[in-house]
């Protein structure tokens, strides 16, 4: 299995690098090598974490040490990691042994490869990827359990709950980098008790912690992807935010789903984190249902059941302006696992193409807000809270029902497995601001 | 009104122009200049439609005839209409101004210009942008009215529908120019009276006649677009039509609305008519349901109701196999017009960026359906069949409850106005294809 999953030398545990910061027990360790795309001049570039550094990709491609196929492969000029999610899987698995051969204690060529490293501080992140398309589904059966359970109680899950990963088409305009303000987003809200809704910045502001797929392609229009090769079109996984306005859902959702309460911002990790990084952190598939239906044959294969899953944990934590205040650090609020989530990656991508729709390189899944069976492991405020009808008490004292302006959200993510160096995703955070009244910046584009 | 909507000299009906086939009374007069995106050796080039033939921009533009003003923002490489739509207004509107003078009957440089003239046979149409974000609206009230009567009879508008133009995100990799086959999609359907979906083509395959809207931009991240602005950031108006199939959409929607019932094919018309050339075709906005609640403030401007409404009249039409084998031209099939459209296109984009949610050049908004309130006014199948329930019946002799395959639909539109020069917008069409099984063409690229 582990051959089958990729498993080679760049994740032998006894390899290290000569980069400072890349001892294992950090996030980065030379069996990570997760890729981000940074600024130069005002202009993306592809780069490589590796232990507290951050390796310019077309800088040490000049130097000629990726080799001739890589190399051309990447080609010459500065560009957002589009361009390398689009590249055969077999090319990009390429890269990952040169990477992993540079940078490996003992090679040569140092002081090369040392020029093109940045310290990260002195780095603006961008987007990994400007994604042109991002879906995201709803596919945590202890999120949607939990949810419904506040609309519907005794009757949580809908009727196709069970036979597909549900999701919605999200707007990717809004999907930004981590640290991007969250401004407090305006909408349409049905007071309390009433049937008229008022406009007003949301009072009932949520995060949603979510793993980012970030997919390579591009595939045909109507050729589906098999659940058998879902993984090779996976460049690699995030973190996201999907920031929520729970007020402006409940009203505008009847009868085409979510759209203003989503579209303010939805907050991306810069770094991604390969599919074959990834190898040595599959695990089964959660398990089904005890009465769940079977499932199609499109969404069933016995390599999805026995490696599908993926043993990600993920830390989700609250700043409040009174800890800041006081130099308290962020409060852990919710600790799920990924290895919980009900429907798979390749069971999500399979679906989403079983129609035909295409793939393009950038386009990003979100695989919904991850909760876990524990009062402990709930991935947004809504089922913290229960609807607002409960609140969580924070260790400085305070409480929250929702965010307030202010909150800084911080969701980090690691993965680890007996027999090798584990690894981190990094974070995505984001701050809460007040709405904006600032004079228009485009008045002299329209006139 | 007219100096206000930007009716100028451009819009003069004594004005003609020497290309052929530009005569009053053909879809693209002087008075017209409709955008395109046309490939040129493989590439994308920018493309104005005059008479019978298609004008190169770029080429234009070479020589020197756009003035340094327009022709230094144009820019001297070929791409799609994005660049055109991420120009200011006032820009777009002196690039109409500089086309309609040199097209003009008795202009200099004929021989110059005429030279950048292509045949449109010999061309292929693209799409006139890669959007990076497509909207689709439900805002037709007829169509509202006739959808929900299926469902919920004697009570088919939800709540919300007078106080917002409800939408959803549709997915924009699957936005293809007019012409492109629509492979019959497969996914989860539901037999009828069973509980267990089924993995098969749609039974129940549907077109949408709407109006696309292409946006300029960008616009910022948590700037609101106030109605009274909106136009400024329209483009033009092409057409599109909204694929769907209704048995994946029955099943898949809960609780997030439709995603693959959608996500196969959304067809869009070459040809982009530009904000200013609509101008003369500005009607006062549909009037508001007797029974509707005042509109909050956000979406209710005096200038909206006297000139938010635009009079685009519809024609959709089928021709089956059979008729095709016969001779027999296509058949009408409804005729919506866009002046009862209960949501104006203001309306639509001042609430989807009334939460901050940025534009960016080359972004569509679809419209939804239109329908108006007569039986011949049907802008879908499932209001003329009556979710299944009805057949039509074709001048053939033949009847269609649902698409089958080889049917072909053509969606045109068109603009008249007393005392202006009637425009075309083209059309979009596509013809159903059985669902392919070919091997996989990316199978190499993913090893």
């Amino acid at each position: 299995m582990s051959e089958q999953l990729g498993i080679d030398d760049t994740h032998d545990p006894a390899r290290t690098s000569w980069v400072e910061g890349s001892e294992p027990g950090g996030a980065f360790p030379i069996q990570n090598l997760p890729f981000c795309t940074f600024l130069l001049e005002g202009r993306p570039r592809m780069g490589v974490g590796i232990g507290a550094a951050v390796l310019d990709l077309q800088a040490l491609n000049r130097t000629g040490l990726l080799g001739s196929g890589v190399g051309d492969a990447l080609g010459g000029q500065p560009g957002d990691l589009r361009r390398l999610m689009a590249l055969p899987a077999g090319t990009r698995r390429e890269l990952r042994r040169r990477l992993s051969g540079v940078l490996s204690m003992g090679a040569d060529a140092r002081s090369t490869v040392q020029a093109c490293l940045h310290e990260p501080s002195s780095l603006t992140f961008a987007l990994p990827a400007q994604p042109g398309n991002f879906t995201d589904f709803f596919s945590s059966i202890h999120h949607a359990r939990n949810a419904g359970e506040l609309r519907r109680p005794g009757n949580p899950l809908l009727p196709n709950f069970h036979h597909l990963p549900v999701a919605y088409q999200g707007r990717a305009s809004t999907v930004r980098v981590s640290d991007t303000d969250v401004i407090r987003p305006s909408g349409q809200v049905l007071p309390e008790g009433g049937t008229e809704p008022a406009f007003a910045p949301t009072a009932m502001l949520d995060f949603e912690c979510e793993l980012a797929v970030w997919l390579g392609g591009p595939t045909p229009l109507g050729q589906p992807v098999p659940l058998s090769d879902a993984w090779a079109h996976v460049f690699g996984i995030g973190l996201l935010n999907d920031w929520s306005a729970r007020d402006i859902q409940l009203w505008e959702s009847q009868p085409l789903g979510p759209l203003l309460s989503k579209s303010f911002l939805t907050s991306a990790s810069p770094w991604v984190v390969t599919a074959c990084a990834l190898a040595p952190f599959r695990v089964p598939a959660a398990p089904r249902h005890r009465d769940a239906p079977r499932l199609l044959a499109y969404l069933d294969a016995p390599e999805d059941r026995a490696a599908g899953g993926l043993s990600v944990d993920l830390r989700v934590a609250l700043r409040t302006p009174a800890m800041r205040a006081r130099g308290l650090p962020a409060q852990t609020i919710a600790t799920p696992r990924f290895k919980d989530h009900y429907w798979t990656i390749a069971q999500m991508l399979a679906h989403l193409t079983s129609n035909g729709c295409p793939l393009m390189p950038g386009d990003v899944l979100g695989t919904g807000t991850v909760s876990g069976p524990g009062r402990g492991e709930l991935g947004c405020l809504l089922e913290i809270n229960r609807l607002g009808r409960e609140s969580l008490h924070l260790p400085s004292g305070e409480t929250r029902t929702w965010l307030e302006d202010g909150d800084e959200v911080v969701i980090a993510g690691a993965c680890s497995a007996a027999g090798y160096v584990p690894i981190g995703l990094g974070d995505v955070r984001g701050r809460v601001v007040p709405p904006h009244h600032q004079p228009h910046p485009w008045r002299d584009w329209t006139s």
